[in-house]
């Protein structure tokens, strides 16, 4: 066996046996391969593609790359993933991990860093003053065992081969291939140990998967591994064509968290929840109630969808996300400390819409890449990000927004680009002068 | 303008424009595009194809990525240039150039080295004791203008994109991709400045075109890029099912080089002029031919092939050659001293056919391979090789062998391995036991 007919094999469009791909991935996590060669096979899977057993042995070659991760000793198990394929304002994670936690599912939930216009869990934590997301292994299993959950960063000892061959997709146009996004995102999820994983495959203008059709492929070439992994695995197509709730940037995401976690003799007083914040709690109780049935503490998603609704209504969810930030470094105290933590922008400016109208779009994407600019978020891996800044939204799509009236408030650093963000953000909108424009909905199918 | 988007439009099968390829070329020869972008830029182009456009744009790009020879001031103009794609058993280069010189038409050959089953004129040209192949161009230029010719080794200043390029594409399986092949080739005749271009491009087993349709396709395109450049390119297409002529390995192919040149008095003594080493000379005395019309030192074929005879019979292109060895550092005293002067293999080893009949084939790709194991080539870039070792096919397609007879003789270093070196041969002959098998043609096809 060598590299380059492996190579020539994939260039030719034929089907590589499983032994080639582990050869193959071994070569590169080794260093043997070097990284010319594997580039060259990127692309040539990009442009034909790979078959479903194919797709599959890679994603088992690179999750066993690396360090595998144990979780069958947990207590109340079977441990429950789940993995977001990343988007515009999306903190769901920290509002579903706290509901399932408190319904008594142990979950090590491990999340990446914001890259482009996509946000990440990470930062949205780090943005906690204290906040460690850097726990090890032995450390996390501890604190699930102690407290049922925890919220880390992804490990660079899971799947190494996946972190080489991102790099390469990263810098030559190879990112938006099907197998190579499915075998990269379920080798860590199957490296991470759960024995069940949701998946929530984002599809709009501000997914990596622009259509429904793309995203149903992903989401079923990903369902499939993780079957074929004998791990079962089911997915919720989510709406992102404009960006999920009404906060974009870290600290505010996680204002916004704490917001939906709130238990309901809480609600209504101090920060009352807004509609778009109230839209994103209902997707976050149809995730978690999703994830209830499939560890089986529900028998279908009616019960899934009330047991997650006590959890936040009682408030177990909000303490069981205050006591993982304590256990993790953060301020102990309940919400209102979290929150009174957070950092906070010094400038505050209102975008205010011109002829005014009913907002018929709002492009995710676009409002991503604003927050990137404004320093929420990275436009190449290393750079600095500012926790404080972002964007609140105050009208969304279905929202009627009489002419000077707040579309949105920019929260900044500094006062001088203040004008030309909002020029930015206004472009975002897409505003109907007259008729109405139904509120999309945000949970699009189910798939397994 | 970045090497990410070209990527992209590359992968997409888009066409790249004449500053994105100038882009991509000089950021290669630059360092500043690294390996694994160029790679898979290479496997894209590889399975998207390029432009007849875009292919000429690479091939200006990579002329222009280093020295760019200048041959303008050269006495009796306009130069020619020869290029051979390559096979085995190849050394044309060796008796064409001295004929073309002897003629009055200039020439500055540039060739390259063996590297796996194809041999290389700078091999061949270095077994002769003492011939020196790597002058400078001033040097090279120097003796053209003193006596017509010079033979030397590829300057790795021309074309230095090329060279980066090849020698990825060698370990990315991007090969044998037409643009590629073209543009490669294209790149460094034209920085080698002659005024017209011939090309011989070898169709058939022992070549890197299979087929007549794929070599047609190379043909057409060197052609075009050729024209393109502003340089008038002719190509001819021919044979390479079987070995060129009767020896295959360095010394020896010299020494058939040397009895093709022999003049008409010198004929028919010492070793007579085999079948197959006659119809290698016609060969010769037809690229010849298209090479003196093309400069108008002909008016059609015939007059070319009257003059290129003339010269060989006369014992002008004999001298030629005579004259460029000693030039060179090599044997002075004609072709009977460097006849005298080759290496000689201590061992000669029949191999006989077994149950006798008439030669219906005789892969030439098999042959090379063998040579190369043999020490007459390389299988990786850098391996040493024993310019002594070879073979000589005593029977081609076309011939009878009686059982007992001899097919070939090895010329080898060492009698361990000749029995096995023996079964290789006879493996790559192709015997009918009865009927006729016509001898084939050579020149199949002249393009312009």
């Amino acid at each position: 066996m060598n590299v380059y007919d492996i190579l020539a094999a994939k260039r030719d469009g034929k089907e590589l046996t499983a032994e080639e791909i582990a050869f193959f991935v071994r070569g590169i996590t080794d260093g043997i391969i070097p990284d010319y060669q594997a580039s060259a096979w990127l692309m040539a899977v990009y442009l034909r593609g790979m078959s479903a057993r194919e797709t599959l042995d890679l994603t088992l070659a690179m999750r066993d790359s690396g360090l595998r991760v144990d979780l069958s000793d947990l207590p109340n198990g079977p441990a429950l993933d789940k993995h977001s394929t990343g988007g515009v304002g999306d903190k769901t994670t920290l509002v579903v991990v706290p509901i399932l936690a408190a319904a008594g599912v142990p979950i090590l939930k491990m999340s990446g860093r914001g890259l482009g216009f996509s946000g990440g869990t990470v930062d949205k934590l780090e943005s906690i003053p204290g906040f460690r997301t850097y726990l090890t292994i032995a450390e996390a299993k501890a604190q699930v065992h102690r407290i049922g959950a925890a919220l880390i960063a992804q490990s660079d000892e899971l799947a190494p081969a996946d972190k080489i061959l991102y790099a390469l997709r990263d810098v030559t146009a190879t990112i938006e291939s099907v197998p190579l996004i499915a075998s990269s995102i379920m080798s860590k999820k199957l490296a991470a140990g759960a024995s069940r994983i949701l998946l929530d495959v984002k599809v709009g203008r501000g997914a990596f998967m622009k259509t429904r059709a793309q995203a149903e492929e992903l989401a079923r070439t990903l369902i499939a591994i993780g079957n074929g992994a004998g791990v079962p695995t089911s997915a919720l197509l989510t709406a992102m064509d404009e960006p999920l709730g009404a906060c974009v940037g870290n600290a505010l995401e996680v204002a916004e968290a704490l917001e939906a976690l709130r238990p309901a003799t809480a609600r209504g007083k101090g920060s009352p929840l807004a509609p778009a914040t109230a839209r994103f709690r209902s997707l976050c109780v149809g995730l978690a109630a999703h994830g209830l049935a499939a560890v089986g503490k529900a028998s279908n998603q009616e019960e899934g969808r009330a047991l997650a609704e006590r959890t936040l209504d009682s408030g177990a969810a909000a303490e069981k996300f205050a006591e993982i930030v304590a256990a993790q470094g953060g301020p102990s105290g309940g919400l209102e400390a979290i929150a009174a933590a957070l950092p906070v922008a010094p400038i505050r400016f209102a975008v205010r819409s011109e002829a005014g109208g009913v907002v018929a779009g709002l492009d995710a994407e676009a409002v991503g890449r604003l927050a990137m600019a404004m320093g929420a978020g990275r436009a190449v891996k290393g750079d600095t990000i500012d926790p404080a800044v972002g964007i609140v939204l105050r009208r969304k799509v279905g929202d009627l927004a009489a002419p000077g009236e707040e579309l949105a408030v920019l929260h900044l650093r500094a006062a001088e680009s203040a004008e030309a963000f909002a020029a930015q953000l206004r472009a975002a909108y897409t505003i109907l002068l007259e008729g109405t424009v139904p509120v999309p909905p945000l949970l699009l199918a189910a798939l397994d």
